[in-house]
């Protein structure tokens, strides 16, 4: 089977990741690529790194006119927060399908979206149609979904981190803490002072402590996980690495009988991208550079648990998971196009 | 005043920082550095970053033997743990002052000593005598000290942190949680293969998770600040930076109308090296690369509040506040040869 | 049709990248890999970042005896320099093919062989049959080989960068510079003081410029390529970089009416990995990230010509540049298992 | 002696390094520091590593008006180029001195800075009085100046490196080239895209090799010392660091019986803040981070000279420069305030 995949942004680092993933992709034809202030320009031009594969060399970015969307089987949307929530229905009334990697369809409540968001939603009444695009949670539902709203990079390895407790009910709901660290492409491929190199480097930083916008979709995963409302205290620090973010989650365990290894082991069993390390290991990000790959190690405490969660923010925290949910939408094996390995050193 | 200061050991990165600080003081004469190995060695063929100075030029060094070290005011020991102890007699018979930058004299137990360091105490008797040396704890102590165990990076940032929560009794002691980050220069100047650049930069990993011998000696502090006992939980990682340790603390609230940034700005008020950051701002590692300072902030959340602390490991965790603690065993201004900005970017 | 594929070594950079390599390859079974001293071990207890393909987490680090290298089909050593040469004859007389990533049997002249890595040649006799493997040069003779000397990381870049001027013989062959830099796993996987975070970043060092064992092969490479000898001053540098090396070339024109840009492009058309960037585009090593390309840009100056080279040093300057080498040996496609993209941020 | 300094300019890289250095300054008092934009805003608000000092705690940017600048000694120009040339003649009827670190000042020829810096000059007259800080070359045209053209960062390095050979007049003056590396800082506080971590990080790059604002200015002065025109080629490239500069310059003797070392070391006798190295010895960026120490290493080769030398581009290359020039035009001892060692690891 082939698809033809339309690409609504693209020159950000999601961007220019979903087009080194899906020009590498078994099932995937590039049919057009958006950027109304970059029409015309060669992609290449702008990531050189992508000079060389046939199908990149002839690809320019294009007006949304030009761009023939609705003649896709599937849309990206890499784009700023409220772009996908305008061109949604349109697109659906064509019959495609869409996978946004902003937050326009990852939170429920659309008062909650435009809180944090700072803007109306467009298509409330698309939100419940909408699918949150974790697999290891709502596979089936991603199967059968038009509109995929992808998980935030910090969303996805905090529940991912917490999910085999919260569904199993070993741990207390209301003291869940999460210190994370990301690295800076987290942040965007914007011009901003404060991640300019001299400013990141040799340097580790806390900011957004006051609130992170990644904060309520975080507890609106773990509430439904837990089946009841939950407290989450969330630090997310700035690491000077390009890519990765490592959660460490701390939980006050109920029971202290219950053997976490084996519950993260049993709840992960069959997961493609999910890695429970033997015990004794721990994570780190590189282990999962430039990888659909999610690590996790659990640590046992006297009446805690520690949790260790790496994954790499582009692939499963952004591009990656949009592909996975691909595959999972039309059919396709759930790897597809997701297999290379890791890149290290 | 001028004091004849003898280094053992100092082909480490504290003995560096040391040399660094000494050579600028305004009270110290640096008399002789000792290092078996490499006796004969100029120090500036160890450190090209020392070139130039006059008093550094003409330095080499020297076997025990040549140093004696029975001739001077104090002795800084820049040592693997276990050197110090072994001379600490001698020493002090002879009337010189002992500072010691590894852990032989931070545990009043021996026991404890020995379960983490894997070696008998050398002179038990010595350690009720040996004062602990974190100046904003023990100020007075420090002062009449003939023997000084300078404290750890981690336990220096941790407890300065925890230490207004805990004096006032306003937080759980037993449900602290300190997740540590830290620059590799921590580990020291070792070659060690998880060491090199390729294994550690564009990377972010926990370690020690299981246990790391900063722990005893965090809790013990802590458990007299609190005066009963303490439960933390403390998880290090290291940071591809070279200096710099970010302390992310947590800790519940038993009493929610507590004012912690008015307790924080007032008991360290006065405090040469500890900067309260305003409410709102959040600190970063090298706003004191290189300095002596620890700068905090306090971020109340609900039922519980983050406190944020940095400080150079090299400086405040290690050389600068053995300097600080030569000042104050010899009645010299506490912030002798310790007023250089931070060096950033 | 299925190779399979030995491998010698592979605790190192080169190892692991072989590794990662050759597990995508569509033509490579991975039949053993040989460390005597981490026998018994899992590749993935070295390398996490391998663990989840279904190839790599079964396979182990086996004694040479257990490996039965004579039952492959071709045979890698990612070795230190003298491994391959002492088990040659015996693979050889097994009807084996070989590709050595050390220097065994890269420099024709066993004497000067010998000068630079202070050892006697094993096989002196086998030096001539060698092919030197830079397909862009030997490519034909690669076909033939049944033993290639994959070249070294900075022969590889600047031989590429002057190959089209010595070959057209527009500048002068007595006065080329070659300015290098690499990433710092050019050094290898091995515990050195020098190569320590500390040490290496957030710093710019030159090295080896009173001698380096990559000039006399790149001497070599480039007296074939002119046809007369050649004086090089070669300078290499290390940046505080994982992966990559940028080679700054300088050359003298003898005739300033050259048109060197399409000269470049002319050499270069139909290589498949050799990137000949547009008139006034600079290449960076990134682009170039974990993949076997190389690009190279060319400036006119008054009477001179500046070449500008990237690679990454541990694929065309190392196990990419060998499984093309293996491609060309067995007739596979040049470009199998070597087309995915650059990791680019 | 105490100098009323003042700032004009203060929040990019160069200005908080003079704040750092100014404010250590035995003899500087800090009178006011201009900002339009960020008037009363305190300079500890951008610049959090300042806090805590008692003189710049209570320093806020202020208007030109409220500067006051006709009251200081001195004023230093830490800002875009045009700034100075613009207020130039008042400060200096009102008798101030100015020390510009941008290139107002810099080129004689008021044509070339027209050239290469797209804006016409605003007081051609004053380039004859001005004279070029280096006082390596110029100390006592300095000692003498009212006005001063603080050097560029890349034109000190290269300055210092081709100096003796030059003025020996022992190599080829038309055969120069100066291969550049550079940190990050040198390219300013700004916010532009090509400068945020994660294109800058992890890569080597080069650029502006089709041209660089200070080619002019280092030809200018390459021409002075070797009394005959010169042809330099120059190309900078980008190292993902904060701070230094590594200039290795390629030079062709003309005269093979020179003693390349003994004309260093002679020419640079008695000089503060250049060292020239031990034959054998290399230098290294960090030698000289965050001190105003050059060092310099030669290495003969075939009918050549290699010359290595390393600077903090934001010390001797910008502000501790500067305030080496300041010391000279007052009489002051050259070295003082900038005495600091650099600071390694």
């Amino acid at each position: 089977m082939k698809l033809n995949v339309g690409l609504v942004g693209g020159t950000g680092y999601t961007g220019v990741e979903l087009l080194r993933l899906l020009a590498q992709h078994p099932n995937a034809v590039l049919h057009s690529i958006t950027s109304r202030k970059d029409a015309g320009t060669p992609v290449v031009n702008f990531f050189p790194s992508l000079r060389g594969h046939p199908a990149l060399d002839k690809l320019a970015f294009c007006t949304p006119d030009e761009a023939r969307l609705t003649e896709c089987d599937v849309v990206f949307f890499a784009t700023p927060h409220g772009v996908a929530m305008s061109q949604a229905e349109t697109l659906l009334a064509a019959g495609v399908k869409i996978i946004d990697l902003a937050a326009d369809f990852r939170l429920r409540d659309s008062a909650e979206f435009e809180r944090w968001y700072k803007m109306p939603h467009a298509c409330p009444h698309l939100l419940e149609e909408a699918v949150y695009g974790l697999p290891e949670i709502n596979r089936e539902a991603i199967r059968q979904a038009r509109i995929v709203g992808n998980p935030g990079c910090y969303p996805t390895a905090v529940q991912l981190g917490f999910l085999p407790l919260l569904e199993a009910g070993v741990v207390a709901a209301d003291a869940l803490i999460a210190d994370c660290k990301s690295g800076v492409s987290g942040a965007g491929r914007v011009a901003e002072l404060s991640k300019i190199f001299p400013e990141v480097t040799d340097n580790f930083a806390a900011y957004g402590v006051a609130g992170h916008r990644h904060h309520p979709e975080i507890e609106q995963g773990l509430r439904r996980m837990a089946g009841q409302p939950v407290q989450l205290t969330f630090t997310p620090h700035l690491v000077p690495m390009i890519r990765g973010i490592f959660a460490t989650l701390y939980a006050t365990l109920m029971d202290d009988s219950v053997d976490v290894q084996a519950l993260f082991e049993r709840r992960y069993a069959g997961e493609p991208f999910v890695d429970v390390l033997p015990v004794g290991r721990l994570p780190e990000t590189r282990s999962v550079r430039a990888s659909n790959m999610v690590r996790i190690a659990v640590v046992r405490r006297p009446r805690g648990v520690t949790v260790l969660v790496v994954e790499d923010n582009l692939v499963k925290g952004a591009a990656g998971q949009a592909v996975q949910n691909m595959n999972l939408m039309f059919g396709l094996p759930e790897t597809a196009g997701l297999v290379a390995l890791p890149v290290s050193p």
